[in-house]
């Protein structure tokens, strides 16, 4: 078993709220990131499929191939968008690194698994250089 | 001699608009940088200032003070805000990384001057690890 | 379940030296390193805690609450600190990537597990970015 | 147990090709690494082992032993070299990221094994700092 | 002025080669970089421009056109190519460091120059994150 | 006029102390850099020659000579040492950033002077990768 990482990265704003708080609250949990105005970062996501490398090719996956399913399934979506009013996963839970990995991992598995093969195996989603968060699935 | 940097990092939104254009030739010249909503980046501003060693602390200029200064003139103003709505320089010209560079410089000039000693000698903005815009003052 | 990392880094000396053993085998053994006047290293120190996003804040720990951790509990015991004359943990053991790891593990793991909620998952410790030393609790 | 991680970099030329193909096959699946020419890559190599740490030396192995084997049974087979013309396991196979953490794998598990102690855990291979391929052994 | 820098990258083989020396002189100058089938690397190569950002747009030049240009002049003839022997201004000359630095040069000052408003200012190649070379132009 | 760069890197150990203050003043002025312990870091050392290719090997310098130089000069006396109570030039003043960046210059210029065909034209070093000073010579 082989796993195989393809790291791709967008640049997306976002601000952490919750709309049953009053502002004091979101203010006193979320601090400067409950700006409304929103801030931004340039995110790293890193994409690993797990599988055998093909014996005629030594390729797990075409990484052509996981490119186009990142741009088209992720990067599409979040690059240069407000995370919290143009992504519809967002738009009642808070973008947080976390949360954006989870959102990741169920945008890019349908079409890692329809392509047979490999398995996603890991979502990572880097915040900053010193901030990240990481998905393997459910159980 | 010496020219000594310290580096800090703000995230930050923004947008590119021209009002005076209509939408069809914002989204032409800015592409998805029109995005009125905004998108981010973590910047990396690096400061370089100029001058003499001390002859007893071997400092050009105290790092800590430097940090201070940084935090006091740009940082506060710049990190977790939308650049063109909350940073007044970029009320009415693009806070592009070039007048990002520019603009840094302007707010931290008059501090380093005041200190006496050492110059403001460079200011350098990353948008991303890819992408830079250094400023060196009015020849 | 989402494994959530923070990145700190901080300066501090360090030497290898066994007692028991005569000059010329320290030397032997940890060549370079046997120099007891220490020489240093900026290590980079990742804590990583695991555990579900909070339906309302979309946090698996607050991130701020993270770094005062990491700040109290390591931090203001390395940091610009000489390792083998300052920390206890290394009066009678070398303080290798390998020990610090454990140590700083030891060091997080109470606060971590008194908070509740998310539990520590991984320490990992880079003693330049060419070596580093990862730990996961005991069995 | 501690996983203790050491890098090292090579510099190598390598192209993608199946000789039971024709030429436009190659080109359709392998694009611009199907040139005969070769082109090359700054691989980097993480080689991690697993064990205890000494209750003397706090070492789970000797770096400069690690070192010593990665440039012996790696280094000086890849290093400057082309791998599809010049290292024998690429002979009849694609010098792909995942085959060569694998190869590695196997140059460098009899060695750790000798030595006693600390077992080989993973291998990572970096083509560029955006694609890598990690081994982590049969079963 | 402004300077303002794009960065891209490409992977190439290259080796070092002297046809009027014996193959023992090219063994002694040039090392393993001698070998003549190939080595190579992921090449970094920086450009800089210099010029005023334009009062509406904020830009020193446009950088989807810079990238353009870079793409065009540069990486469609280095990227995934032999430099010795797919690269034209290489047959005669060693691809060095220094060299691929002054070619770079020469194949993007006619397309900035032509755009009017801006100058090349720099253009620096790192051949690996440890070693790169700049080039300013003639003086 | 080519400028070549070769990075390296050493951990020492170092502190900041006037003797001439009372410890008060030290601890007012230097903060936690006045521990007499020392603590350390992974300086990183950039030199850069400048000259003209060689019309027939392609090099401004012999990089391996380049490389040879800075460990004879600078490597050798400064890695894996204390840099206050090992390195004669820092006995009476205080290697911070700024002197030791001017502090390898003297080691490397004569060397390079020496060897005729490039000068030292830059000397750059990194305490941490937010902290760097640059020395280019008496004017």
């Amino acid at each position: 078993m082989i796993f195989l990482t393809r790291r791709a990265t967008f640049s997306a704003s976002h601000y952490y709220w919750n709309d049953t708080w009053p502002a004091e609250k979101n203010q006193q949990v979320f601090g400067r990131c409950a700006n409304r105005n929103g801030h931004g970062h340039n995110y790293t996501l890193e994409v690993t499929v797990a599988g055998e490398p093909d014996a005629v090719t030594g390729f797990v996956v075409d990484l052509k191939w996981l490119k186009d399913v990142i741009d088209r399934e992720v990067m599409a979506a979040y690059d240069h968008r407000h995370l919290n009013l143009e992504v519809p996963e967002f738009a009642s839970i808070n973008p947080t690194t976390e949360n954006i990995a989870i959102a990741a991992w169920r945008r890019l598995q349908p079409a890692v698994t329809a392509a047979g093969g490999a398995r996603l195996s890991r979502v990572r989603v880097y915040e900053t250089p010193d901030i990240f968060a990481e998905y393997r699935g459910e159980a």
